[in-house]
This record gives C-alpha cells, structure tokens and sequence, in this order.
C-alpha cells in the first residue's frame, strides 16, 4: 500500500488488486502534531453496550460493486464514522451551520441532528446558525442554537436559518469565521453551495487556521454525483404523486384531457423519472438528459395525437430542464411569450410547451390542457420517515467526521455505507439520468413513449451521461 | 292560506304571519290526473322500523332564520324526502345523469348515490350516463350505469361521466330526451349549467312531456345563492391548505419572502376567505368582492412595504377573480405579459401581480416571490367524509323528489335542511362574500390586512352583495 | 312579549304565535346597574367597513326550522354576536381557560381563538390557563397565556393546558376563582364538564361575584342536544376512514376476512353511523342506540354467516357503547375476559365481541378476524380546516357574549347559527342517534343490516331517542 | 476461478484473492441441452437506444462492502438482471403467482409488475393467480389475470389473490402444477413461505420437470437476512409515525400520560428501531432483540418512574416480540390476563404491559396509559412511491431471472443492486436488530433509555446477533 499525493490537492492511496483510496485532508496533513483526546462517546451510556463501536481506520467502501471474478478493486472512499480519537476538546468548538440554495425537505431535520450530535455526544455547547445563507457570514447576526431551540423544527419544511442563491465571498466569509473564532463550518447546500466550502476550505488552509470545513449535500434533484440519493429525494418523489394523481384525474374528466406536470430538474430529470416509474398514470416523460423535439414525424405532437386517438387522454411529465434548446431557440423567434420587464417567464418550460400544445392542435381538435407546477408544495414539506433517517444518519457522519480531524470533505451515501468524499468528486461533474441505461428503458418501457430521437443520433453514440449511480 | 301562481313559472304559496312557499312545479300542475303508486320504500326492510319515514307534504324550511318575536315569518322552502306516493313505476323510469362545468371534489359521489338510491330504494333499472357533458345528449353514446359500475368511484375525483362548459343546444338535447325515452334528467352543475337545467325543464313542458327534471348544484366557489353550502367545498377548504402552508415555508425561508397562492373563485372569494380562516399564516387575502389597488397610500404596495418591514415576509391569498378590473386596465396599456396567439395567460391574476409586486420592489428591496396555483390538485381530489355524506344525502334528496312528482327544482341545503329550490331562485344571481358583513370583519381581523378602500367608498355604502348564506 | 322568570334559573321570554325564547342570565340580573363601555371593536379598522357589525339585542335563532304554514314558532335562542355596549374594561379583565375531559380535535384551536379573541378584539391582556382540568384551580399554578404562547398550537392534537377527568370541587374552584380575582372563566367540556360550569356559575351567583363563566361544548362523540355538531366531530369521522379501509383490506386478503373497527361513542352512535355513511365499506354498523343480540334467528352470528356467505368477507363498525347489556350479561356468568386487578378489559366491547365471534365460528369455519381501535389516533390528531373555522367562530361568539354581559352559557350551533344556550339545556339530557329517524334508515339502507330488532320490539313503539338535530 | 458443488443444494465458485460467487441453480444444471431463444427484449422499442442493456454473464454483487486495503474479497451474488437468451418461449409459458402469510404494503405492486413484466417485456400470456396462499394451489380455482385485471390494484392494500398462512402441502402443490402445466412460480412470502418454495423447487427437480420457482422475499419485519431492506419496510415506518404522534398527543396532554404503541415486530425490532429514529418522541424502544426487565434497579419501571418525573409524560413503543419471556413467565404464574377459551389475548405484549404499568403505578401515582396497536392499520395500506419502485424493480429482476433460466432462487437488494441468492441464504437465520452495533446505540442515544441489561450480561459478552444488513 502506497501513498501518493503529488497534487496538494488530492490524497490517492492505493493497494493490492488495483485498490484505490481517495481519500480526504485530515488534520494532521497540516498540524502533524495536532493534539488528540479521547472520544468522549467511550462515556456515554448508550455507547457502553457496544462492542466495536468505532469505526476502523482502515474501513473504506468501494464505489463500483458489480464486478467480475477477475475485476480490479477500483476507487474507495473513506468510511464515516467516530474515530477512538478526536481532535477537538468539546469546550473549545465553535462550531456554525449554514443552509445555502433552494429549500429541499430535510433541511431543518440536518441542522437539528448536528445540533444534536454536537452536544448529545460531543458535549458541544456553542453553535450558531449562519441566518440566509452565505452572505449571512458577513452581513447578518448569527442565531444562537441549542437543543431547545432546534426540538421541533423537523416537523416543518423550510430551513430556520434562511437561505438565498449566492452571496459567496470567500474572503469576507473566512474573515468572519476568523474573527468570530468559529473552528468547526457545517454547509448544508447543492454543488454551488459545495463549491463555496472548496473555496472556502482552501483559503482556511491557505490562511494555516484550525478549522474544520463539512458539507452536507443537498440537492432535491439528485444530481450530485457518487453518492446513492441526496436527502429529500424521496420525499419529494412520494409528494410529486399528488399532482400526477391531479393530472390524471384532470385528463380523464375532459374530452382528449392533457395533464401536463413540471417537475424540479434543472440538470437531472431523477424526479421526474421516478415520479413517473412510481406513478402508473403517465404516458409521456420529458428530461433534460433525453431531447426532444415537436414536430415532425417521431415529434411529440404526433405522440399526443397517437395517444389521443388510443385513449382519449393523457399526462405529461415534464422536468423543468427539459427541452431548453427549444424554448431557447423559440425565443431568437420573439414569437412566444413575453413580458414587459424582462425573460422571467420565458424560462418556465411548463408554461412555454403547454402554450405550444394548445396553438398546434388548436385547428386539429378540441384539447383540454391542464397545466400543475407543484414545484414549491414539493419543496416545502418536511421530510418523510425515510428521509428522517437519512438526514440524522448524514448529520451524525459529518459530526463524527469533524471531530476525528477530517477536513474538507462531504459526507455521502455510497453503496448504502456512509462515506467521507473529497470535495472535488462532488463538483466536478453532475449526477445524470444516464438514458442508455436500464432505468431510463424501464421508464421507456413502462409510458411505451417513443425516444424522441432523429435516427442518426441514435447510431452516433453521442449520447448523454455515463452509468448513474441511483440503482434501487 | 292562499296559493297565488298568476306568473306560470313561479308558485308562491302564502299562510298566516306573513309565511309565504316559494314552491317547486309538480307533475300534477300539467298532468292533474297522473296516476301515482305506493313508495316502493314501505317495503324495504331497513325503513320497517322507521316511524314517520316519510317527509310530512306540508314539511317546509325557512329562508331567514335570525328573527325578532315579532318577525313576519318569511319565504319557505319545500322540504326534501321521500313521500307516501310517487309518480313513476320503477319498470317504466328510464334516468339519466350528466356532469357539465369544471371539476368539483364529490361529482362522482353524486353520480354513485344517484344510481344507488335509485336502484336499491326504487327499484330502477334503467340508467344512463351522459358523456361529457351536455353535448353528450346529443354527440356521443350514452354510458350504461348500474350498481357494479359505480361501485368504486367515489374513491377517485373528477367524474366518470367525462364534463364540458357548453354544448348546451335545449332543442338537440330535449329531442335526445324524447327520442331515447328518458323521463327522468339529473344534472349536476354549476349556475350556468343550471340555467340549461331551466331551459331543458321549459321546452320538457312546452312539449308537454311527462319528464322530470332535477338539478343538483355543482360549484366549487360555493357561488350559487340560497343554499348552506356546495358540496366539495369542504374538500376544496382543506386541500387548499396545503399550497398555504407552502407558501409560508417558502416565505419564512428567505430574505423578504413572499408566498402567493392563487385559489378557486371567478365572482365569489368564498375559498379564499375560509382558507385563509382555516390557516393562520396569511397576511393578505384578496377576494372579488372587495376591490383593492396596488399603488400609493392604503394601496397593495404600501401593505407589503409595512409588512415585510415588521416581520421579515408575508403570504398572500388571491382568489382567480379579484383584481381584474386591474389586470384589464394594465392589458389596456399592453404594458405586461402578452403571447403570440392571444390573450389567455394574461387572465392569470396570479401570474400578472406576481410581476408587477417583482416590479415594484425590483429597485428597492431583495423580495424573493414565489407564486403557487393549486387550482387542478384541489379540484381533482376524491372528496373528503364529510362532503361525501352530504353528496349522498343531496344524490338521495333529488331521487326522492323526481319519485315525488316534483319538477324543475335544485336540491340545496338551507340551514341544514335538505329543500327543493326553484330553479329561478338558484340561477338568478350569485352568492357572494359579504365584505360588510362579520365573516369578512373577522377576516379583516385575522389578517390585520387594510381594507384597500379609498375613503369616498366607504362611505357611500355602494358596497358589492348582500348578507350571505354561509354561516357556519 | 312578556317575560316570565318565576323560575330564578329559567328567564323564558314568549312572543306572538306561540314564539318562546330561551334566554341566558345577564349581569344586569343580578347588578341592574352594572356599567356598561362601548364596545372597543368600534375602534377596530377590520371593522370600520362592516355596517350593522352589532348583533340586534332581539336577534334570536328557532330550535325547530321544519315547520309547517301554522305552525306556532316554538323555541327560539339567543343569537351570539358581539353587543354595542360592554361590561368589562379591558384593563380589568383576568380571564381563565380551563379544558376538561377526554381529547377531542381543535381543543387548542379553541383556546387559541378564546386568546387571540380577547387580545385583538377587546384588548384584553391577563389571561391564564388552567392546568389539566378542573383540579388545576386549586392543585396546580397556572399557565400564562398570550398570542406569542398560542400561536402554532392550532398544529398540535391534545391540549397545552392538559385535562383530565373529575377533580370538580366547587367550592374549592369558586374560591380560587375569587382569591385570584378571576372574573372571566371559559370551560371547554362535554356534558359532566358543563354541569360543573352551571354548578361554578350558581356558586358565583350566590356569592355575588361579578364572574362571568361560558361554556364551549366538547364532545367528540357529538352527544350534546340541541347543537347542530360539536367541534372535532367532522376530523373524527375523516380520520375514522383510516381505520375503516384498513378493516376492509384486511378483510377482502383473507378467506372468510372480518374487519372489526371499535370507535368511540359511549352513547350516541353518531361517529360510528356517519363514518359508516362517509365510507361504503362497512356491512354492519353496531350503535348504543339499537339494540342487538348475537344468537339465534335475526341476530348478529346468523348475519355475519349470511354475508360470509355471499361475499365472503365483512367489514363490521361497532361503537364503544354498543352492546354494553350483552357484555355485562356475560360477565355475570363470567366466562369470558378477566383481569387480575378488576375489570377494566372486559369493558372493551371489541376485544370481547371479536372472542365472542371467533368462539361462535372456531367450529364452523376457517374465519380470520382483524380488530383495529383506532380511538386514540383519532382523538389526538389536529383538527381539519372546517373544523378550525367552527373552533374560531365558537371561541369568537364565547367571548363575545362574555363582554356583553351573558353569563351561565354555552355557546352552540342551532341550525347554523351561533347562539347562546343556558346551561341546562345542555345538560339536561344527551344527543342520541333517532333510530326511528331517517338518517338511520340511510344507514340500514346502505349497509343493507337487519334491525337486529326482535319482533315485538318493533310494534312497541318503546324506542330510544328523539329526532336528533344532526340533519346534513 | 473453480466451481465445486459437492453439495448438490449448493453452487460454490471461488475466484482470485477469496472471490466466492453463491450462485444459484439454473436449468442447464438439469437440462444441459435446454434449447435457448434470443431475448425479446431486443425488439422492443424501449431498449433499443440502449447500449449494453443485457447483464453480463460474469457480474456479480459483493455482500461484504466495508472493506481494507488487504481485505479477502468474500462472498458474492449474482447480478439480476435481463439476458441475451432466454430458457422460455413467450407462447409457451404459463405462470403462476402466489401470496403467502401477512399483509404488507406493495403485494399488489409486485403482482402487477410481474403480470406487467412478463406481458410487456416477454410477451407472456396466460398468467394464474393461485388464490388465498399455498392452499389455494390444491382447494381453489385459479384466477386469470392480465394487464387489464392488474392495472389499478397498486393503489389498494392487501393482495388482491388473497392470502393465508400454512397450507403448504409440497406434493400437493407440485401435483397441481404438473397437472395444470404451470412452468413458472413466483411466490410473495416470508421466510416460513421461502422454505416452502425451496420445497417446491426440490420436489420439481426431483421429478425432472422443467418448471421455474423463483421467490420474491416479503416481510413488514425486515426479517430476512442478507437484503437490504424488503418492500414496503419504509412504508410501514412512515405509516406508524402516526401512532406515535397520537401517543405523543395523548401523552402529552394528561398528568403522568404514557403513550404506549405496539409496533410489529415477531423476532427483529426493525420497525420499532426505526420508527423511533423517524419521529423524535419516543422516550423508550423495546425490542425482541434487547431484553429487559420490570421491576427493580435498572428495569422498566424504574425508569418510567424516573422519566415521569423528569418530564411529565413518556412514549414508549414495543415491538409485538419483545418481552416474550416475561410475558411468558407471568403466564406461569397465572396471575394475570386469561379468557375463556384459552391464551389468544395472552400474546398481546401490548395489553400486558399496559396492565403490569397500570398495577406497578396504581398505589403510587395517577398516571394515564393509552394503549395504541396501529398494526392493522399499517399492514393495510398500499405502498409509498420509494416501495413501488422497490416492488417494480424486484418483480421485474424475478421475471428477467425465471425467463433466463436461473432457478430456486429469492430476488434481492443487496447493497443497492438486484441479486439473485439462492434459498438457503434467504432461510437459514433471521435477520435482527444488532444491538451492538451503532444503529441501536444511535436509538439509545436519541432516546436517553438504559440499556435494560444486567451488570453481568454486558460483560459476558453473550449477546444476540451479529453485524445487520440495515444500514443507511
């Protein structure tokens, strides 16, 4: 076994049979001497009844696990877990929690499981809430947060600490952290978000500070890589049912009834194709991974018209990402919808191709279109049991994670094992719906929708993603 | 006690201490000598126990109910159930029931007690559906209906019968009538479609048919006058909490967050405001009834101004119909939202003042707006137990009249009593929120929203409706 | 009009054509110069638009609205509603909220509503809750309660203030009422809790306290007379339809499938018959009202095997208190159920029921019987949005009454108005299921039962019950 | 790599570095000449844009994923999944469908999916549903099932063939088979009705038929070992946070309230474990797996005593098959609850504990229990969106399997892939709670419980279980 980590940047170790660790910064790759304490889980009652309670160092999970007799062992990550040694004495941390992007469910149950950890089984006592995201670091007061303030808070959606897009600027954020004396940073985000702890991270290292920089992955798409769902994921699938469900009825009530649902996806159409596989009323499911076009022989309005004449209904599925190539293309044209300030509403798929519809069989037939965007009655419920779990089983990771003296790492399902994976594994690409793939035949299969593809692309290989990592 | 009918289309009865009977046409006013036969429900087994089963002939309900010990009693309507005799031979009805207008949650109950109560309390075989709607009497193939089709339908919302707005042609459908042989009409509609139900029951009589014709009142604003309540209201109240507890996460989550929920209501705010009672996380409700305006003092703008100031964000509920006279004038000004083929998304309230509040508050303050429209997942859902109980005892209400002789009437709940409403009284004007009345005070109250009036209206008491009918 | 108070309890107005009025004592009964302030909902912007937002003094809502064209008029009750004057200062206002009993939905509503009522309506800012029922005046300190305090508690099932059973010690309560100087005392409870108030409110009166006490029915069970419903009932009949589909899933998965639903109802039938109504599944509805047997020609064990028979499953809904002479009967012979310290199994009716009926077929055939108790689920969980709306106008009308001066009421429901009703009328008797009513008839109609009734019974005439006034 | 299957009931092939491959059998073991017909897969529109859509022969699933650098590589399965050719023509299939045992969320997802697999994706055309379990092979008749038939049954609970347990009759069963010319078994059941199928399969190849037996595992419990996790698991947690929230309510609102709910749970705690992690109001969870003790220091009432006074009230949730020892215990004794007719109410730890609760506490404090059993409830209702697409999967993997010859094998998630594992993995031990691991120390640890354990047990090291296969 030996380590290489030429690029500062990355910590590769490798073994026998072509075993690979990508491992991520720890304390100790800067402070060799850095002090250690015993974990203080060894005195907590509930711990005491457990053999083998700590992780062992040597525990790493495979990423790829279909393989061959023969196969090469391939790319680990690092298993998560608390460590028989930490690196923080419990009255020391300062710890703070920020939630960055859009609201997925979950968000609040993160926050409330790391206040928890921290002070159930680390006996940390300080830790504040970064208020409305990044620019909260430097332009707002912090929230004080302690187990009686965070008690209840899983039970609505939403994030207590506010959120916003942007407002990342590194230097002010790691002056405050600096100057506030905050030594342990929990990011909860999307792979901006992600990005910015990167940034982040690099400048506390860059500076020689001890502070510890986590992110929790959040993305209600799913489309952060490596790891198996993101939390909130299937909340938000069970949700989307409801408006399937509305489409549905809608569509059968009306003569040649459309139910057109925009679902969230901007990159990633995983809600949407789950949604629909979980769901047995849609006939027609549009992604931004599988193109598309209108017109024409294997369009989609002679899909509609097909489907029509079959059964006299249908339910569309649209991601909100999908078919931005036509919007945007239509757009050049100034044909369609406009207003008076700017493009806002060009941007809104739904609205764009339910318009679309309507004009091409307006001369053909009576059409009855329905149009639903559940997008933030998905995003604001709180999160289901599953994603309960889920979300204290992250938290707790990222905690145990801090306290042994990891850094600069996200914590993330992999192959159902909680995992530490360097930061740049998470941003450096999106997770997609690999359309070459079962699960997108499985869906093809099950709404019998044609591909929507012209011939030659078919034959070219030019196709979208690679093997995903969603495998239920 | 005197019956006065010099008006054909209206009988009025009139008694001691100003009662008067604003009664329903019976067969025996065109056809004297109709034979009639025992009710088939004196030999059902589950009624053999029942005294006094049957509704006394004299039976009748009071319109007004708040009186003084010295009140002139007032109009009466007659009280709905069955009666000792009835009109029809269960072999020779041939029914029919059709659905017109929009979705409403419970239509398929309806459609489900009607056949039931027919079948199991009548003994009828024969029974039809009209596929959607009115155009289907005379444009489609009628639908077989029996105790094994509808046996489940309640379960799901919209209706199996298929509905449409329109198609409403009375000779076609009155020729329909009376070539197919059906002799008892059941239509369950809104106040247009029970215009038609008026028109179709006038050309049965001009015909000098033996053709019953009865209305059941379908609207999910709650609109129609006179009777308590719609059925699917309920419903329509309860799922409507949903989008507003979406729009106060999302609201509550970021910087100056306003949530925005469009609600069901073209002439009356009746959702709207009971919504907005049922939650108690809205700031703003705006209804038809009370007109508002966006600019200057006591204006929308200042409102939102105020009110984000003091608590950070703010939800507001908008029913379809409020502010179009707004929403007209700016189209006028073709300043706003336009597409190529025509005017239909301007109609969008919710969509226009979305912008226009971005608009305002573009250069003075970060406000992060999101708009939810969950019209169709209202109106698509099954209906809730309680308005199933009441869409079974209106289905059973109006099986009991057609058997009883009665004709061109509207079941309809009055002060919790089931009656029989002529038509004219149902159709004649809408049921509107009384925003002089306590119920909208009480709103007002909840809110703590202005009342968007100019000054010079408040006192020229030229205010919108008169005291209404909902009084929970 | 005369007045006729011979009776210091009763104060019976009468009028023309027979019209009685049953009114509430006033202070002015007791302190005829009681000084009276206008009302500070004068001042209130919410209210400045509402033209005659003042209930008239002689406005007043029949008990019986069924009438014919000479019927005398009956019985009449005041109606609630705010007054021009008012005896209270805000300033010298220390009002109490007490909850007694078991849970029902929308209990924190209503305290909810009783608070902000008197915060925003009438500037009231002393107001204490009484701590877990009646005992809490004198065993417990009490709970300062504000808007901030009561603000999402509408969320939650059960109640802040907790309750309990019994601890009703008058003089105890009274004294505390004085020591404290409590002169406002609103006490949510069923019948046995509203007896308590009347004993509280005599007690008072005697002791010449200028006390105000109102009461708000609470019953899940809905078995207070004269109220069109009580609070909570609509939720409880939704949520019993969890429990009834799962009776009927269970039931149609297994060969000869029983599901057997206990819910509550410890004398009146009303939530077991009306979720039978809401749902379509149940085959045989068992009330307190109706009597039955379980051997022999036309009892409960020839049925089941009647309905096995043809369809091979059953859905069975029994109330709590159905059934309570067979079970008594059968613990005098003691043969079935038995505890070690006393007997408080053997009053389950559906675990005793479900033996019975096992032991019956154990011989006869393979029968798989579920039983599901599904109370407490219903119970605890937070009322639905129209029962939210009926919480917030009964809390508005207590308080309302209570500044104007009524004293020794409860506020109810009659034909869709709120009133105020004294305190016997209440009490005096229970709401039951007429089972010689139509409703019921309904009933037996739908799950096409017997009577269970034998024979002679029948022509008895000896029935339980009046017409109810629950007449959707 | 070798193969070596000196057991004929085992298919062992080893590979470099400790690579095992547990393969199951498959029809060339049997029928080397066994004619083989190109997938039809390959014509069907869905696949065709996909590349390497067929399962490669060599792919297979570690069971062990946390892993060293050095570590052995361990034991394998093989990968579901469809394949190149295929042991069956489409024509002359005809399989069969069988539920065993309990209810449980998704039976009908699976049944649809596999009518739907083999119609769609084979062109299979007769398919039997064998009615009411195992028996229903020999005592009933068949029932025919097709896309049609199946196409809704996924939104209701239960199972739509029926079920039973028992019957399994493994001559008889095989006799119907042979003689209706069944080819391909599926069948839904627990461990009990997995080794049923592995008696079926044997008998088959005893007698040299070719006859495909392919188990789809299904258990509420999560009983069964080395999967993931079994359908409708995550449902079934979801569903009984509503019993625990009723508890919470009950709990909450009474002096000394403890809310108890019984959770299923014969001999693994999963659900219970997992509920208690889900919702965050449970102070004590008491599983099969955990033993513990009443009375005295460190027992059960102790800590009531303890937590009662801390806190005012306590949720306790039990698992069906915890306790049974003491329950047992106090049978002999003969002290507590019996019946007439023999031990049935015995069984219910529920009801037991409450009673011991109730006694223990009668003398020395007021304290009221409410005992909440939602098993029914839970069992009943139809899966979430995350288990239809569980149940979809799995059925599917079973189909592709059975079509491509393998045999005698039990579909399952492992580690996030679709395996194939032969039925003695599947029915060897049961999968339980590892009350050392780190899952129960999170559960103590969110709960603040003692550990229940006597001083000498936890050190002697004997405790029950070993590394689960749960592990979020």
């Amino acid at each position: 076994m030996s380590s290489s980590a030429p690029n500062s940047d990355r910590k590769i170790v490798t073994g026998p049979a072509g075993y690979i660790l990508e491992d991520v910064p720890h304390f100790t790759d800067d402070f060799p001497d850095h002090p250690t304490y015993p974990n203080p889980l060894q005195d907590n009652a509930a711990y005491s009844v457990v053999r083998q309670y700590f992780v062992d160092e040597d525990d790493t999970v495979p990423q790829k696990i279909v393989v061959h007799p023969d196969s090469p062992r391939g790319t680990h990550f690092r298993r998560a877990g608390p460590r028989q040694r930490v690196y923080f004495e419990s009255d020391d941390v300062l710890a703070c929690i920020v939630t960055c992007g859009g609201l997925c469910p979950g968000l609040n149950t993160v926050i409330r499981e790391i206040v928890c950890g921290l002070s159930y089984m680390y006996g940390v006592k300080r830790i504040l809430g970064i208020d409305g995201g990044y620019r909260g670091f430097y332009a707002r007061n912090t929230i004080h947060l302690d187990l009686k303030t965070v008690n209840d808070i899983h039970r609505s959606g939403g994030t207590i600490l506010g959120t916003s897009r942007g407002g990342h600027d590194t230097t002010k954020i790691v002056d405050s952290i600096q100057d506030r004396g905050i030594n342990q940073v929990y990011i909860i985000g999307g792979d901006g978000s992600q990005k910015g702890a990167a940034a982040i991270f690099k400048e506390v290292r860059k500076r020689g500070l001890k502070v510890a920089v986590a992110g929790i992955p959040k993305t209600i798409d799913n489309d952060i890589p490596i790891i198996d769902r993101s939390f909130g994921f299937d909340t938000a699938v069970e949700e989307a049912q409801r408006a399937i469900n509305a489409a549905h009825v809608e569509a059968t009530s009306f003569e040649n009834g459309i139910g057109l649902v925009k679902l969230m996806g901007r990159y990633s159409g995983f809600i949407a194709m789950y949604a629909t596989l979980a769901s047995r009323d849609v006939d027609c499911c549009l992604i931004p991974e599988s193109p598309f076009f209108l017109e024409g022989p294997g369009g989609l309005f002679e899909f509609i018209d097909k489907r029509l004449k079959e059964s006299g209904h249908m339910v569309i599925v649209i991601a909100e990402g999908a078919g931005q190539d036509l919007l945007a293309e239509s757009m050049e044209e100034s044909t369609i919808l406009k207003d008076a300030s700017g493009n806002k509403l060009l941007q809104d798929i739904g609205l764009w191709i339910s318009q679309r519809i309507k004009d091409h069989f307006a001369k053909k037939m009576t059409l009855t279109l329905k149009y639903i965007d559940p997008t933030y009655m998905i995003r604001a419920i709180p999160s289901n049991a599953s994603d309960n779990v889920c979300c204290t089983l992250l938290a707790q990771s990222a905690v145990h994670g801090v306290m042994a003296g990891y850094n600069g790492f996200t914590v993330g399902l992999v192959n159902g094992r909680h995992t530490y994976i360097p930061f740049y594994r998470i941003t450096e690409k999106q997770n997609k719906v690999v359309i070459t793939d079962r699960m997108w035949a499985r869906l093809l299969s099950s709404t019998n929708q044609p591909s929507f593809m012209k011939q030659e692309k078919i034959h070219s290989n030019q196709l979208v993603g690679e093997p995903g990592t969603m495998k239920w």
